[in-house]
């Protein structure tokens, strides 16, 4: 701990055991190897109301399972994102409590899970091919210590769907809206809503949609205010970003 | 007239007067040059509903108002787009009749107005700075000879102003929807409408609406069908489509 | 039915049943939730021809025969677009009345043709690369109750092959025209026509053409009037938008 | 009022003044026009905390000056964003109390200031180039009603000046971080805070920047999470997301 | 001239006056410096018909004058492109034969005309407002010793006005097709050639043109082969392409 | 034959077989059918010094085979570009005298060889990756009759391999310069040649080179006049232009 | 001073003046306020080799008047870049002694030159519109203490005017690079030379060239190893770069 | 040796064995083919410090293994980059003492290592998916005889990680950053540093990071100077540019 080495050079030189030279050159190194940095490690830890996340796309599913085997001696709860059936069979191996969410390609190990705030994080999706990122954001928030609902097929050519739905939207903390194409729910939904909304563009779509630029630049420019956006396909970041308002 | 050349032709050679070899060489020199394109000409004039359109931008007030002059000898209708009220006051000189659309940007000689069928295009537009654009096609639907219903001031962040008028949209005829930033009000509309809906995306917005591509790419990705998208800011070109549709 | 319910409630006020702050509760609810939305669903089906449309692309076989087996118990006609032979044999284990269109790439259960108008939608394909979107463009415009014409390999650098067939361009009711590469044909077909042009980009090309970009941005470009544009390769789109206008 | 409304329809009918075929009529009509919605607007207002906001740019100054009379007969509270000291001369005309912030490019009359909570929206600049958004951001905040702290040029290429405040941005409610250039700073701020943090990419730089694209780019692919990005150059945006995650 | 060195070093080196070494050093250094390069620069100039070229944008007229002036004494034919009327006055102080070309925006001395071959170049141009480019391209492959013909307002919409002309097209030693918007002449043209076609885009449009970036692409990926396409409005670079194709 | 056609009809009307209005009827249908287009296309096969091209990619082995057993009952030489191993060996089963060119990627049939004019095409290659583009061009130059000769591996950072050949450079008819990554050879080439040289940008490269778009943009900005570019990787389309100028 | 405050506290501390309690509090404020940063300014003045640089673009005169004032108060050298004359006539005013670099657009004030090292930085620039940016980067770099070169006029489509100088750059330090249009020179030069190459794209050019877009492709392209690229336009960035390198 | 054939050359003439005419005929062709280049090659060898440089990626393991051998008949050290095991495989059968480096996918041949000046390059890495990029970087400078450190997992997301090392940082001769996603790395290192950045963008990332385009862009706008980009994931040319640096 910093705080008690700084005491104990400060005691070494109280007792004459340290010279004053010694003692300042220490006090030089000491800012950014010791000092405050593991409290700033602890807040994030606080702050995403998790432990540990693993981003599994790129690894090879025995890495990801001996990394929630490391995790997991240290840490209650860890989560896997875009994971596949088979990171979850070797995750099982060491975490037999370990629960495989296939639309939102998650592995969620939970043993102390996070107290709720009473407040609604409501997640909303445009079509059924959303579902994976709208999923990837739900389980996360709720992996985070929040309520959350649920609010799909809402697309905007169907607005009446979305209308059914409006006194949810305003009584809702905070919304993670999620659309592919042209990405226009989160401009009707923020004009329903009293609350922020978390723009999440998904790269569903085909031509001139180019992988989801088409629905983030949409969503970049909504005539509604309030709207802050994420990376495409990005679930995971809106539920975290979700997550600090929710339980602020 | 090209038959009735043809038939003078034949007539001199049943004559003897034009020889086989003289009436072969002519006839192979005429289908391009005479043959059916002047009822190609007839046909674009009878198909716009007006006589000449004149793009003024890029042009000087004086130029515009001596092309007016030249095309008014031969046609009883005219009209410019893209119009300073410079262009304005020298066709005035030539025209006195000459109406300005200050909005539309355009200036309108209309001396034998169309009869127009009773079904209605109706301009949909986003917000006030879409106007200009709105107007433009406007006012080119009625010159082409179209009754026209405008709907303004009902972007999708605030759709209880859309739906409050759902039953215009439902029974009009073609619906030219304008919109810039996000650009989603043709889905929103087209998914409430039963006919056709011309979209257009404007170059209203800044930073990422990239001059109205934003928009654009909203309306080709648009999640309902029925929607025909026309270039940025390209008002003229959305109410000679529409024309097309209305008045068949 | 809405207004069966809404005159069951009156019914029951006042009758006594239900006292006036329970009616009065009850009727804020009704409008998003069941008033006229029916009706405006039946209106799609009734606007497009047909009961519904499964976009088969990233759904696995099984997945798509399921689907068709559902709708087929409440509709008699059902499309698969983007569909596979694999889709397809599946769909047939439930519906062997299924069709398969191999250029098309789309599965097709009719069990009650929709009456067709006597006017004619032309599909015009520029390549022998751009059929499967003409295809599906022409065979969805079938379904949706239309008399169809093809006009397949005419691409504006052999122009004479499509001027041999101007008389049927002059008097189609609506034109798609599809087009990779450089998208010259909808232009070229339109200056030809008098009737309304859908323009089809597709993603036929290499290098330069960035999937049909290059094609997308010409027809946008038009030099032409009257051209509605939809999304590269979406030749369901473009027969939905033609069956609206030959339909009106 | 609606309700009010609904309430007389009802006892017109019970009075037998109403037959029930109109009452059936008026109710259909009801929901888009009345129910339900004026409240959705009032909800707006009190969601924004401001009564009205005008953004000048595109606007003639006597145009501005309008407005700005127009507003102040219903609301105590007008802010003009992006506007031009000529802006200000003709607002000062009708509402001598109206303040210019030359930097924020803002004109603000404020005759009831909301009160604020006790925490705080913290903003961020990376360079002096960056302040005219930061200040657009700041003080929109604080006309919605926020206690607002500012930061400036702490661009992180001499990342101890941004450290240097280390605690500030730990203890901030929600962070406003605006940067053009490569736009790193929402990440570095993210790292280091507990709270939400709106990223505002700013057109500032030349070259590859890209009128601010490089920016945007970064702050969507921030590393850090809890990271909502807004449009370039949007302060008013950055500031209303702001607002709504701290008056929560 | 270099040769003429050469044998003078190798004579001193014969006569004993140059040790070997001095000559070895000597000769080392003669490549780049002395040796054929100037026949390059001769050949440069008989390759392109002229003495020098001008580009005068981003120059001021007094600039523009004084380059004139030096490259006078040396040349008898100097050409200014991209030039402005009061670019014209400063030469006609140098060169009172200096021809304007207004359309073209060209300076043009010519003192000694080249002679040409009987060949001719076609220069066709869609629009009207792509003449200034078809100019440039025209005058200059005029000033480089060819022939020119000019085909203009033959844009693919009204494909019988090109078609009228198909014998010239089809008897042409090389075309310029110059075209702005959807840039399909070249492709149209290309097929009923029998000759090279140097394809020009222009910046003519909006919104969607991007400043000549459609046309540009639509020429590279022109369906019709034996087309090679040149930089945005760059009418100089085609008529130097065809020059040394028609000249050849 | 059209003309053969004419005078028949001719005959039969001065035969008083075939009444006036028939007559005038028959010939206006003649242009776009029958009149002159045969001789384009024989134009076209003329120009290109070669019957017909097959583009093999997206075609089974199966349809190749069968397409060059079609193809060759009309026609002598035939050329298979983009073609794999499998396609040769569909195409031996008919064609056992057709020629596999590996580097190349081309099936050819030649029965009767194109004689070749005496000039001599010259391709050059920047690096080794460029090498099939490269050979497809010089194989489909040589299946169009021309001399080709051949400079690979001459990047323009190792500026000496290529000036090691500035004689034949100086002395070619056309030169196709093909080269990926920064795209600099043909400007460097354009400065060393007299003879017009078309540019083929390569796919070779990663990153930012995206796909051969660097390249391209290089070769339609090159300093050096004289340059035509074609497609990305489109030595097909270089070696028809080239063969075009080269075979005048 | 840090260290000077440290030990102050540390006396006290042993004076018995200040708890230890305040001591350690202190301590844990200093490291980024006080600690070691100083020391790191300090350093980037050295590194940099001159003391305050001004960007003048956006400024106005009289700003950047006041700007040089101030520093020169504490600096002995500013150097002012993108600077007009209007700005150089605000800064003599204050410092009589600034010099005015019309070419580079550079106000230079230095009233202690560094010394050099005997090595040179080679600027080269491929025409005469890069001269501006090839400027400011050579007296940018002269200013921060080092000897220049200049090799101006050396574009790749004349390489022997660039190969009569391979002595100069073979035994250059570093060597900067600049050039617009297709960005060939880095390359090229890289390929002679045994240093490192600082590539500098300019926005010379129009239309394919996207302001520089073109060349900086081309240069991060570069098939010769040994180049590091910087922004469009950024002669300042380059000599700071080539700096750091020469002086090291 | 060149230097061997002019005297040869000039022995021969001075002993009447070879004609003047022949003598000259044959200096004029020597420049180019024979004189210096050769040199020039020796220079970019010692220039490197490597002998040569396999680029495996798009090659057979065979050819690799083939290349491998052919290379080492004639020179020490070997290395192949973007290789993969196979490759390795194919390269032992004929250099048992070739090593593997997997995570920087190269195969080093290193027979006669070349002696590594006392200063260091430092390859800083923000995050493990960059580290095949970094090691590549790592593995080809020392290869060129080089001292490296190594600093990985150091993002600015986790500023302290990196500030705990800025005393390495500070003492570097020259710093190689290597990051994807928003690319921030260089930009903070660059501010702590005395010594040239070279930064390297990944393609890390998805969505918009468009395969390391953001990184890209930011690296290219850093607010810190002092730094050259390479292309993305081209941990290879930033070695190189790094190697000349430090061995200077």
């Amino acid at each position: 701990m910093d705080e008690v080495r700084i005491r104990k050079l400060l005691g070494a030189f109280q007792e004459g055991e340290l010279p004053l030279e010694d003692l300042v050159a220490a006090l030089k190194q000491l800012p950014f190897k010791d000092l405050g940095y593991a409290n700033l490690d602890l807040h994030r830890e606080m702050r995403r109301g998790c432990a540990e996340v693993v981003y599994c796309e790129g690894k090879r599913p025995g890495q990801v399972g001996e990394i929630f085997g490391h995790l997991l001696e240290h840490h209650d709860n860890v989560l896997g994102t875009r994971a596949r059936p088979e990171d979850h069979a070797e995750v099982l191996k060491r975490a037999p409590d370990a629960v495989w969410h296939a639309e939102a390609r998650i592995i969620r190990v939970e043993r102390r899970p996070l107290e709720a705030p009473p407040t609604e994080i409501l997640v909303a999706a445009a079509g059924t091919s959303d579902l994976p990122v709208a999923e990837e954001a739900a389980v996360t928030a709720e992996f985070m210590g929040n309520r959350v609902g649920r609010l799909y097929d809402v697309g905007v050519a169907g607005i009446h769907r979305l209308l059914a739905h409006s006194e949810r939207i305003a009584s809702a903390s905070v919304i993670i809206a999620v659309a592919g194409m042209e990405g226009a729910l989160p401009s009707v939904i923020a004009g329903l809503a009293r609350c922020p909304v978390v723009a999440v563009p998904t790269s569903v779509g085909y031509g001139a949609s180019f992988g989801g630029v088409a629905a983030l630049l949409a969503m970049l420019n909504s005539c509604a205010s309030g709207v802050g956006v994420v990376n495409i396909d990005n679930g995971f970041g809106a539920a975290t970003l979700a997550s600090l308002i929710n339980r602020r």
